[in-house]
């Protein structure tokens, strides 16, 4: 461990998804990498196999991370209106704790191999898990009755890019932040439509 | 022309779209859009000087139009709500319009080069337009208040996110597409804010 409670392992795979967010994962080296580690790239060999491993390792633990959050969320005993919240939050709340791991899992997912189609299934879960909470939300009169994948793509797309922006908002709290969200892509903009 | 009344020129473009979408815009090499296009990589150069220039020509238009459809709805004299639509209905269209180019433009744009900083104009003074806009929503009472920069920020990425998905969903019309849309964007999704 080094003096902030990283183990070497933890701190590689910080830099790697620093340098991929940079300059992308392709044009990355493992000597780049070495480099700004500064340790030589033989060292490196000894804590991880290759790029590779490092790319899986940070998009599938994200991936994994969301499909985790997904599960709680759909099974918990609370309005869809509260569950789309939660959804705002778990992504405002990962994007917050892991910014460059985020640009890698949404620029350089289609670098994975072995495990591509792993991610691609638990993407396509997390998006149908979406459209199904969405769905339900329609049939109980929670949620207006409008197309339910353009109801999920319009708030998925506003998530997804939340790493792009975050970064330049440091006077934003997280929890102000998911608060104010989840008004805009909730209870829309539309002062007309305040009800409280 | 050639039989869809294409000038020679607009199917090049066209074609250096869809590989850049595919490829990426690095990975694409001359000899790659000549075969094609089932030309002569030389004869390539009678009609564009670069990949470079094709690059521009994409991303330049593309931008130049929304900024014209930007000051357009800027200076027209409706509310501010018909104003949004009116900004939905323009990445609608344009998307629709031209999905490749519009993916070269999220992808790509980095890779400009001398004009990079005029791009980057284009894009801050749209976005800035934009907010202007939301702002002056929040003063007339139109639009809740909420951050402005949140609010631009949530429609925005949504709506450059377009080129995505647009292509998948051949059964929506863009009238039905820009006014669903401009509904979950404006009015939200929560059933209890519908007014009408």
């Amino acid at each position: 461990m080094n003096t902030t409670g990283q183990t070497r392992k933890e701190e590689i795979i910080k830099t790697a998804a620093k340098l991929f967010k940079e300059k992308g994962y392709s044009a990355v080296t493992m000597r780049d990498l070495a480099k700004a580690l500064n340790m030589k790239a033989a060292s490196l060999y000894n804590h991880i196999d290759s790029k590779q491993d490092l790319l899986k390792t940070i998009i599938i633990s994200l991936a994994e991370e969301f499909t985790r959050g997904m599960e709680t969320i759909k099974s918990s005993d609370v309005s869809i209106i509260d569950k789309l919240r939660a959804i705002v939050s778990l992504h405002v709340n990962i994007t917050i704790h892991n910014t460059y791991g985020m640009a890698s899992l949404n620029n350089d997912w289609m670098h994975l191999e072995d495990q591509l189609e792993y991610y691609l299934s638990l993407r396509k879960n997390y998006e149908e898990d979406f459209v199904e909470i969405i769905k339900s939300g329609i049939e109980a009169r929670e949620i207006r009755d409008s197309n339910p994948e353009i109801i999920m793509f319009s708030i998925l797309t506003t998530l997804r890019s939340l790493y792009l922006w975050l970064p330049k908002k440091d006077d934003l709290n997280r929890e102000e932040l998911a608060k104010n969200l989840g008004d805009v892509l909730i209870n829309g903009i539309n002062h007309q439509s305040i009800t409280e």
